[in-house]
């Protein structure tokens, strides 16, 4: 039997979270899950506010209380004095990916020039991945395509359950002696 | 009514600090602006040794009390023992933008295979927006040439002027709904 | 008279190194540096468990007792818990080069999606680069090949000997004004 996968959603966003707008992150996040995973899976989402003490509270207790397995933070990547979600991340994380930042912005920089702006980062914290996340709708599309096949193979190797993807969405990449027969 | 940009330049080097050979660092930058830029701007610039402590405190002056809105620096950026300019950057900065580093490098490898040597950073430190950049002219101006088009609204983002750029050289790149009308 | 350049090999892994299989990363980096390097060199190695102090403690050792101008590291740089290769790594840096972390993993994504899970780092400790490579034979062929024009240098800059490579394999790059009459 197959364990399910928990992930923790979490929109980071002044305006969002005082109901100036609609948050547009959550349902982009649940949209692109629903149509990638082919294995169980069950989320629990977060809108909280550009604070980094709330955003540090907000990610132990979603890995360490919750138990998720990962963690997809949407917004607060810029160099906007109020964008601290990465200081956030890398106060909370025990071990520090850097691929995952420089591979998204790498991606992004295909759309457009201004990716560089982007500080978004990639960690482990236990047994969750936690990975930054830009605030469009478009972008969290572009960046988890550009980056996500190599997720499930990142949650074997920190504990977590094995993954599936759908056959017509991101091949989900694993090398020979890490797969299991379908 | 624009406000005026004001850009620091600093360059930084033993021997050409104290007269063993022309700096050829400055004049390249103050070149690259003034083809550049076509909204209002000024510079201030500095010509100082490799000492940390003496860089650190050039670009507290210039972000602090010049009001520099923009610094760039020139050289001492590589690994020999006396490159201490991303050291003195990382130790005055609020924010750290690494894609401005990672970019740079993969610009300049296009030319040099020893671009993976230079350690150059990007950081914000108030309102102000600080690259190192490389000591060669020719340097300069292709890792100029390879971010500068996210500069601008960068700068709109840490509360600075709005810069305009030519239309034959970089083309400023921004979000529609941050764009004024010319 | 060329100075013979000194290379330290660390194999970092818990089973090679309690005997449950074969190290195959040292045979695979002394193959390697024999079909690369034309100049004298001499190389000291060792294959020790995923254990951070004992890590740091062997690359102190190469690096300031041994005299080694390079050390390559194999193994360790996952984001699993036993993987703490580039925290040792960092924790005995004098100097952080940013570009070959970077550029190994641009160089093996090429290959593989599941290379942004590698940490691998390169760093300066006194006159000695240190450079972590990924666990397999074949991934640290790939990544030395990627980034190996640029060591020549870079030991000159930090004050090692004069290394020059085969002409059939990889051309070490200079700057003209670095470069000596073969």
């Amino acid at each position: 039997m197959t364990q399910e996968l928990k992930i923790g959603l979490v929109s980071i966003s002044d305006r969002a979270s005082s109901g100036v707008y609609q948050d547009a992150g959550l349902p982009a996040l649940l949209d692109w899950f629903s149509r990638t995973l082919s294995s169980p899976w069950q989320s629990v989402a977060r809108l909280i506010p550009d604070e980094q003490p709330l955003i540090e509270a907000t990610l132990v207790e979603l890995a360490d209380r919750e138990g998720c397995h990962l963690i997809l933070t949407t917004g607060g990547t810029g160099p906007a004095a109020r964008d601290v979600t990465p200081e956030a991340t890398l106060a909370v994380a025990h071990k520090v990916l850097p691929g995952f930042g420089e591979q998204m912005r790498a991606v992004s920089l295909r759309y457009v020039p201004t990716a560089i702006l982007s500080r978004q980062v990639g960690v482990v914290r236990g047994q969750c991945l936690i990975l930054n996340l830009p605030g469009q709708p478009k972008a969290i599309k572009e960046t988890l395509d550009g980056v996500f096949a190599a997720v499930p193979y990142c949650i074997d190797l920190i504990g977590g359950p094995y993954i599936e993807t759908g056959p017509e969405t991101i091949a989900a990449f694993r090398p020979k002696s890490a797969q299991r027969p379908s």
